[in-house]
């Protein structure tokens, strides 16, 4: 039996220092879990020329990647670099060569999950990625032990935190969209392109990682409806609190037999729901499972320290296997053919804000359309158009399917009486209350 | 290797039949999980006789354990029988033959479990009981696993829901105790004795199970801070409300260089808190840990089905164990010797609710008894009394020991114009504001 395991770390950037801290930290702890000591041998940085506060010795570092995946003495490569492609490779030569690997790289793992997933079975090596999600939300290792025995029909989830920040303080402190965002810069959750997170494409990553999990099937990008922050317009927040919802950017996967559907867009949450209630940078996904009902789990989606301790968790499963000799034992083959519903399968009820010219009549006339579409109203708000200004007409429907709701989209927008179309959104979880 | 897996299951109440419910309509899923088929093949029931609405056929039921014991074509027990020494004797036995064990005996785990996890070790077999704490919330593996490499410094949980049922009512409808306590009979939240779970036994034993993993020490029954619903008087819940916070029967488990402190008493939890939110029968545990941060688990903490879910996920877990032949591999040694904070170790807010004598210079009289112990003040309220009634004087003090709160107790109660203490709590959870 091994006496110790031998970790070459890929990046040394916010969550490779964390690892590295964490390791040092908690080697007493590790040793009484493990009975071995884990040692980080090597770590590929960049500039080697930069001087680092950590408790690694400087003879650790190297700018070459070889001299890391030809060691034959290190164990498990721990790929914190970053970027999908080089990160790619290194994961495949990593597994190729039959080392385990632990990854926090949500990019790689919504793009290539699958692949390399299928690449760690072939080669019998551990491929773990827990902190490619929800950061310290141990939401991947309950997902796949926690309720391996649950059949789970939906999941709902804050996995965004920089966007659920801003819409945190647009809420709380009425502050607009920009100084929000402003905020969350200055704070450091935001990136100085934070496209990816306000365009709802850092969630939709996620979603991809926890939909092909939770439903065992090949979740695509191209799959995932994206809808980003920029669809919800001015006093859209306030207007939701007025009826007892909270605006949040949401992930939304359920499968039934019909397929799966998979979203990342902002939807209304009522008041009483626990994902109302998660607030600034904080993650959390709440899980239907057929048996155990419903599941929050809620934490720091991001940070140092709890993405590291994921990294870390992982770290510590990942040796316990090597030194069982059981790694890469547990197939991660999809056990369902990947099939996407169509609009006319995927229920909600639906928000719709609308301007109108202040005429006699409209609503009867917008009403109509609705139920043309077969589709009923739970409310209906009329705020009468002040001087020169259109009046705005306020839906909520009953439940009715995507493809009811963009047809009714559709025909409000060539009526005469409709001047636009402010904005509509999904009520979530409405269904529990 | 194995084509299919032999279960025992000891008991057939709500989690046993909701177990073999599981198993019957997840074969499928389980199969592909482990590659073998799980077959309960015989259930220990009280009375043969009695017709059963279960997939499992007839002759599997036996009223005689020791056909189950002594059966070598049973490789796993699930023991769902409940009560303390009979199910400890079933669980020895079973270790002692060489089975696995998944429990969702909360009893036994908190009286028995270092000695029952010892002899799983020694005689190298799995025990299991994520099902004895939080119904269907994956609990103890997010700690074993998730936070393996984290340090957790404390725990809060609500893990009782019978109280959380009785409380949500007092607050959001304003039942009387003992309405709310009918109503949570009547929906079958609390037993015909409702005691254990009112007087906090329920939750204390829960928190020795949580406590004893999350520090890695043997927690005893006796080590755990007691006091049950009947120490919130009327009006406690309104009060709490006045000033921002919500009552809650929580668990509360910390750990520092002076040792561990354990609790189960009602609180102030403050509204913003996530804790504050968690309604009716939910259960809830709020941890820290020093890496991760705060991490929050929600979900139904008790019922057949998620509570047989979690039953399953052991059962998943223990066989796949078999399987690859590593059953009993991980060591449950406690890493740390047992050692109890002295009250004078223990800090936290407090609130006191006291009924005066109506007289000039009570406030001032009262405010130096806290001051001679060392306590500040960060609230004090007078309430004037009422012809032929007392005053009410409300005081929240700062951070201070479980010591200084009880000696200030203890002098006010011999001061004259002090008529009585009507109640007092510990403040939650209030750091993190």
């Amino acid at each position: 039996m091994k006496n110790e395991i031998n970790v070459g770390l890929l990046g040394f950037g916010t969550v490779g220092s964390g690892v590295a801290k964490i390791i040092d930290n908690h080697q007493q702890d590790l040793q009484h879990k493990l009975g071995v000591e884990v040692k980080i041998t090597k770590v590929l940085v960049r500039d080697l020329t930069r001087k680092r506060d950590t408790p690694l010795q400087q003879d650790v570092f190297t700018n070459d990647i070889d001299e890391i995946l030809n060691d034959d003495s290190i164990d498990l490569i721990v790929e914190v670099m970053g970027g999908i492609e080089g990160a790619k490779e290194a994961i495949e030569s990593s597994l190729r060569a039959g080392k385990g690997v632990v990854t926090a790289n949500k990019d790689v793992m919504a793009v290539y999950g699958p692949e390399l997933l299928r690449l760690a079975d072939d080669n019998k090596c551990d491929l773990f990625y827990e902190a490619s999600v929800g950061g310290g939300i141990p939401l991947i290792r309950t997902m796949e032990d926690g309720l391996a025995s649950d059949r789970i029909s939906s999941l709902t989830g804050i996995v965004n935190g920089t966007t659920n920040f801003i819409l945190t303080k647009m809420k709380q402190e009425n502050m607009s969209y920009e100084d929000a965002l402003a905020k969350a810069t200055e704070l450091g959750f935001a990136e100085a392109d934070p496209s990816a997170d306000v365009d709802g494409i850092d969630a939709a990553r996620k979603m991809v990682i926890l939909a092909s999990l939770a439903f065992s099937t090949e979740v695509q990008l191209e799959d995932v409806l994206v809808r980003g922050m920029k669809e919800i317009k001015d006093g859209d927040v306030e207007l939701a609190e007025s009826f007892g919802y909270t605006v949040k950017l949401a992930g939304h996967a359920e499968k039934d037999e019909d397929g799966i559907a998979v979203s990342v867009e902002p939807v209304f949450i009522p008041d009483g729901h626990p994902l109302a209630s998660v607030h600034n940078e904080y993650n959390a996904v709440y899980i239907y499972g057929a048996a155990v009902g419903e599941t929050m789990l809620y934490g720091p989606g991001a940070g140092s320290l709890p993405t590291a301790t994921s990294v870390t968790g992982d770290m510590v499963a990942a040796c316990r296997n090597l030194l069982l000799g059981m790694n890469g034992k547990r197939s991660h083959s999809p056990q369902h053919e990947r099939k996407v519903k169509s609009d006319d399968k995927r229920f909600s009820r639906y928000f719709h804000r609308i301007l109108v010219k202040d005429e006699v009549g409209v609503l009867t006339q917008l009403s109509s359309i609705y139920s043309e579409h077969g589709a009923s109203l739970a409310t209906v708000i009329q705020h009468p158009g002040e001087e020169e200004r259109d009046a705005e007409v306020i839906f909520i429907t009953h439940r009715m399917s995507r493809k009811q709701h963009l047809d009714v989209l559709h025909e409000l927008e060539e009526t005469e009486v409709v001047s636009s179309i402010v904005s509509h959104y999904r009520v979530e979880g409405d269904e529990r209350l």
